[in-house]
């Protein structure tokens, strides 16, 4: 028995979100050499040393593997949002940033590396978990800077709050969606202040 | 030697762009049963009864064949979107109209023969010269409106015509490329209306 298993069983050494992390960590760069789609959970296990059974202890499956570390990504995207629009207040000047950061961020961080790509793509087509969660945080994030806006003044209440945030999520979304994105790197300099200069136009009172 | 052979060759029978248009139909039948990705030149002369020195007699390529069908589905598009806006006079409507129709047009046309998209997805991935003109039109088309919008007072005239020609370009964009399209399909309903209300919205005076 691995000695990690035994320390588990015995109730000792790392937590289970411990060892979780190590193995995702492990996984990344398995999958960062050799690709997330042709890789197999045996192949992954033997090659990160630890058996399959252990493996399947803490992850049900490839693909929940695959999940943590879209969630990953995807929190890094998050925060680099974050931490541009971090002591904005002008509601305008936030929503410039965050076009840029996520157009930027999510260009970087998707395509990074060729072979975790893999990762993104399946992501992406089949509406994992994380994606599904993070595409609901961005719109909440639009939502509360419009709202903001509305608030201050700055922007327009005319139009349902909720049809202004969807129509803006439905302009930012090609440059958030890693299969889309691939098909805008040659618009991806111009896109985001050509895109948020538009929706603040229409955001005018 | 193949009859219609003979009779270019002594100058008389079928002109040239008859028989370009002979190959492209029959070219667009078998590619719809087989695809055009696992077609060859020498496949498809012989399925359609012409010698393969007979097609290159008047394509050079099987892409050159390939272009003439992604252009005649252009055109298709094209004209459904001439038509939906045709005898309108009012700006407004007329943009109205033009996300409508084109997001529809390509949706039917483009995604009508499973085996038809194959020739799409070559074409706006490779950016064949019948993609580029579309793409050039429909930006001028777009121009247009605005201009004319500008002209009657309905739109705003401080953004400079290109930047907001572009920004609403941008906008529609995903809908009329067929390989970003396909992620949207989800969308199809709601967008058209959602996006040219909001680009109507930015473009208020």
């Amino acid at each position: 028995m691995n000695t990690q298993v035994a320390q588990i069983t015995a109730g000792r050494g790392p937590a289970a979100h411990e060892i979780r992390d190590q193995i995702v960590a492990a996984a990344t760069e398995h999958f960062s050499h050799y690709g997330y789609e042709k890789t197999t959970v045996s192949d992954l296990a033997k090659a990160i040393g630890f058996s399959k059974a252990y493996v399947y202890k803490f992850f049900e499956s490839k693909q929940a593997i695959g999940e943590m570390i879209c969630g990953n990504c995807l929190a890094k995207i998050e925060g680099e949002i974050q931490q541009a629009v971090e002591g904005v207040d002008q509601p305008a000047e936030k929503l410039r940033r965050m076009f840029k950061a996520s157009v930027e961020a999510s260009q970087r961080l998707f395509f990074q590396d060729r072979k975790l790509y893999e990762i993104a793509e399946s992501a992406a087509a089949e509406r994992w978990q994380p994606v599904l969660a993070y595409e609901n945080r961005l719109r909440s994030s639009l939502q509360e800077i419009l709202q903001q806006g509305r608030d201050c003044g700055d922007f327009e209440r005319k139009t349902p709050l909720d049809e202004a945030t969807n129509a803006v999520y439905l302009v930012l979304r090609p440059y958030l969606n890693p299969l889309m994105l691939q098909y805008s790197l040659e618009y991806i300099e111009q896109a985001p202040a050509l895109l948020s200069s538009l929706v603040l136009r229409s955001l005018s009172p």
